[in-house]
């Protein structure tokens, strides 16, 4: 193999999420997995499990407060035994019974600042787990035309943000997310990259827009944005999954491959850019898996998950830049375009098996996983814990 | 007021769900409204409040095994007392562990009976309640391509329908629901309109289908689709909600009242046919409410609910339907459009408050729910139960 | 009436385009309409005919070279004795065969310059036209991934639109028009708000975001946009249109007229806005119509367009605003978007009909338009030309 | 290579449409390309190239009154000079000004009758090219709510239909396409599948569906639609193209490959189905290219079209059904998907070449195609027909 191929490869990482490990499901149900992680301690078990076997893989983004430890140090102690790292630190400001009507843009100055306390008591997470990352999602928005005014909100949200800003650790940067809706159904305060965009501009150098692939309105070009943000400077990450109708949150390259390739293309290329500022924006970029495993095994969901970017990964490295350029400069429509989609047919498989060889993992790792008893195992000892989503299920509901 | 106006407004029927009073939620989380109701004595009485006022919404569709009691009699006989009847019995086939990957299509056959087991256990549930409508939703579907055969699925799919159907009371009739997508995020077993339509077709007279506002995909036009089943005299219900992005589950006509008015304006359309056929379809229509109340009180979001249908009704009766028909053979084109537009745009809620004083209904149905005390005093009496709904939480999940 | 109403109603204005008054179609047809104005003359006394009849909308926005004239001096004075001014410029750089991958984004520089150079030479014709507005929209994207390199693109799309701002006059602005798709099918240049505010902050403080109803992807909440935009002093103004499905281009306010009603909503709440920047330029905001009547009759079509605008505004006027608030700050979802719908569910008819009286309109326009003639008498004179759009007809195309 | 895989590849079928080869663009414009066909003949030259080069596309479709000529027999003669046949025949009745308001549902019936003779006329020419096809396409719809009764057209839709059956020659079938919008943006009266599936069984055995790829809302799942309509034995052909947004008519397989790959797979299922008449159905699939190229060279975009049917096809034929079964069965939803994934991810141009060399065409049918000097010795014999498309031009328009 080519050493440069064989030195990007194993420069690439995907970082797991701690939730990816749990139980989830949807609005009308959570199924029970057996043998799904029930705490942090076996989150990292099996994300170490899911590094082992695929080598990219090597630290996990923590969910605060589910994650929550009384001792952080223990925590990085764990996940170093485990060959591990502990990743982006995910606040969680939409679980609570106050956040009904938003957390930092809530009509209601208490809410607004407990929301913030939260943010900031994450930002004292960081310092703990050595994370550099501050992953911010919110929920906030209205669900009726009028319910709340939009822009009082927006200044809100701005005024939090720069309050988070200026509390990062050195060294540190707070990415952010967008959304088109859900759990809001009428307005989302942060509702697209244009709106986290120009926070981000207001609030300072160290704020970046988080791209997560099922945050998108039908048909948005998302390498088109990725590209954008780039060349601006502003992009800090992905959470990447899949989707064709919703924020399905599916495994990431289930629903459309090339999709996921063509970022990549875009991420290949600018890291490759003769501009120093681009390329040093696409060297910091996060990629971070960010999915809900309501049907299928977690770990080898997320084995899965980062199978199907190391794939797509590969598959943009293969693109012959000069070739495409050349195309591209010459208005040659089809031409540029099979360069790319060369690429893109390319089957990397053996490729892959070839660098895990190379690099001592194995040369199947969802069949490894498999033949490993891991499953099983977990099942044995974890149990299938109900984890209560869903509707109201009669028993608890009618309680009395 | 004109007799006719009168007669109509009059005859009008909403039907509210058990579900609708209790508290719900995204998968993020479900807020606990203080005084939900918490069974199904409770719904019907919130149910009858929402009656009380409005006086056009005098039943109430049941969700089996949520509203599951031992003495169906007595519930008829609770509901009776406060002028109410049950309405529509919708079985509950998604919420069980055995179908996570699906009930009548599951690929287990075993699984398959049970389902099929307890849809004809809420048919015998319609001979104690005297409902005439089984409602049928199914969460069927696969979340990635090749999961399942999708042929195989219809066909077993089909199968359960028909038996379903011949099972079915005298007189009684299957409303068969679509939905585009979620829980299923791949391909939903009952996709389409067109997909419930066939089944409807094979399985036999007593078959039609249902329309829920929720359930298309971006830019379908609704009033096209049920313009067509009333032709075809396959249009049986509606479950009425809102939704700007995705199957929202809003307070039906608030995110786009004129879509709601355009949809009654194809009913009472129809239900003046010179086609007999047509005519009976029209009249024989349930009317449903299905919404998912997550930041909103719930009686009064339904009263809004029942009002929204009300003014867009009331509206479409004001349609000058010989204008109409006239502009409409010249090709008038923006002539017939404000034939329409102009009943639309009629401020109904004037008559609509005569007609409620020539029937005794409080003139500002949702004014005097919040003048009764009503809500309060049902948040005092029930409390604010907690419904464990969304992502899990942590104490949840790490159990042990 | 209220004379703060009045004044209100009195000042609005919205600015019709040449281009309405013409035969325009879809790719498939454009349909000959007898009468379609034929040249910038008959548009402008087509112009003059809406403004006559409605008041509000006595200026003309330009397309160059569709309506370049060899003295624009003679068409201003043509204009004024109309009682209009003419109002934005719009370039074309899309209807040349050299931009066929492109203008100013294309990968041959010749082409952009050419590009550039049209662009400049409206910036000349503004100056001698008195237009005050640069409507800067660029067909430019591919239709293929890989077909160009889209972070190069934006660069030179970066490049273009700081050269036309600072050739701008003084006093002028330029309004930066963005879409998500069409003709372009794979990446738009310009292909969202936060695109184009991006490139407006970079290239100065004469640029501002130009929001098209028909250009964004489904479920986006355009007055969610408007607000964000609204707030930080960047909305420039709107291209009105209705749609459904893509950018239909249909009369405004006739697919959703609640979501034009919100949008009025968002403006004149920032009209009224106790921050002096938000005013400022929510007051300097450009209202424009941009559609394409493939059906329907041009200057009836156009009046209509402008009455939507005007019962949407005159509903928004109504909204209680101190109510609105106190129901938002007490966290009254319903309450709160009740006072809206409160406002819109209002038939502001009679209360235009009133003004109309006041200020020496026709109470009706479009019947005083239907009967006063003008239809019959141009359609006699101009006759109906065949505008020659639509898929190739086969004596043109066989041609040899 | 495998005797049965030679087999299916040789086997394959992709009609190409006569229009395809000729200037075609947007509504804003149709880009001359040097060369493009001016006249059927030409089009059957260019026809005949993309045949002798890939060995699967002996067909050419139709247009009428575009590919209309005087001798059919002759044209045919012609066709059968280059190893071709002629195919579907595809009527317009959207493309004279008559049909502004519709075509076989217009409310003037005077209209609705000439729309039935230009069908019955195509009957007719089938019967002289020898076409068992009719592929039908209609425009018709409504722009505004209230336009026009969507009941009463699908009635006058419903008798055409019914009419033009009857009337089919022996052994021919007549395809339905269906669209969700576009020209038309309130209602299409062919609006969806489940509409025209309902006609089909309505006016008899020889009708069935069409689906072209571009024609869904967003999200749909096409191959769902796919496995319904072969089960129950109505999927008549498809016209393939490819979309990320509207109706946007580009190359097959170049947005989203893996959709393609997954509607081949139900096909090639279907084919194997235990089931004779799924079979049957699966086996007379019509597969049919209709794409407007804008930018791109005709021919070259004909051939990558067929090129890219043909992976789709070959990676399809790939799948390893037994275990795709098995895996079914026993729930694995990731093994499942696996089994259709790895045949998606196998790289099957090797194969390709493989099979030309077996069947002597060349190796890389577009690089034989640009060495050939076809496109240069076209463009000098044919020039550059400017096709007149797009909106109107300044000269055309004001003609004085």
């Amino acid at each position: 193999m080519n050493a440069d191929l064989l030195t990007a490869l194993s420069a690439q990482r995907i970082e797991t999420p701690s939730w990816g490990y749990g139980n989830s499901g949807t609005r009308f149900k959570t199924f029970a997995a057996p043998g799904a992680a029930r705490d942090i301690w076996e989150k990292l078990d099996d994300a170490a499990e899911v590094h082992r076997l695929t080598g990219i893989a090597p630290s996990v983004a923590l969910h605060i407060p589910w994650d929550e430890v009384d001792d952080y140090g223990a925590l990085r102690d764990y996940a170093q035994e485990r060959q591990l790292t502990l990743g982006a630190i995910n606040p969680n400001v939409f679980q609570d019974d106050v956040y009904k009507l938003g957390s930092v843009t809530n009509p209601d100055e208490r809410v607004r600042e407990q929301a913030l306390s939260h943010l900031l008591d994450c930002v004292e997470v960081m310092k703990q787990t050595g994370s550099t990352d501050l992953s911010l999602w919110f929920a906030d928005g209205t669900n009726y035309a009028g319910q709340d005014d939009l822009r009082r909100r927006k200044r809100h949200l701005r005024a939090a943000l720069g309050r988070v800003h200026d509390a990062l650790p050195d060294g540190a940067r707070m990415l952010v997310e967008y959304k088109l809706f859900e759990p809001a159904f009428y307005a989302t305060d942060l509702f697209d990259w244009g709106a986290a965009y120009a926070h981000c501009l207001a609030v300072g150098e160290r704020a970046q827009v988080l791209v997560d692939l099922g945050h998108h309105a039908q048909g948005v070009n998302i390498e088109g944005i990725v590209a954008f943000l780039l060349d601006e400077g502003r992009l800090g990450g992905f959470h990447f999954n899949a989707r064709r109708y919703a924020d399905d949150d599916l495994i990431v390259g289930t629903a459309n491959p090339f999709e996921l390739f063509c970022i990549y293309a875009e991420l290949v290329a600018a890291a490759r850019s003769e501009d120093a500022a681009t390329r040093t924006t696409a060297q910091q970029v996060a990629y971070m898996i960010d999915q809900s495993h309501n049907i299928e095994p977690k770990v080898e969901a997320m084995l899965q998950s980062v199978l199907n970017c190391q794939e797509a990964y590969a598959q943009a490295l293969l693109i012959d830049h000069d070739h495409l350029r050349e195309a591209q400069e010459r208005g040659d429509v089809l031409g540029a375009h099979r360069v790319l989609t060369d690429a893109f047919k390319t089957d990397v498989r053996p490729l892959l098996r070839e660098w895990r060889g190379e690099t001592g993992r194995p040369a199947d790792p969802i069949a490894a996983h498999r033949q490993s008893g891991y499953q099983d195992r977990v099942a044995r000892e974890r149990g299938t814990v109900d984890s209560g989503g869903g509707y109201p299920v009669k028993d608890r509901v009618m309680g009395t």
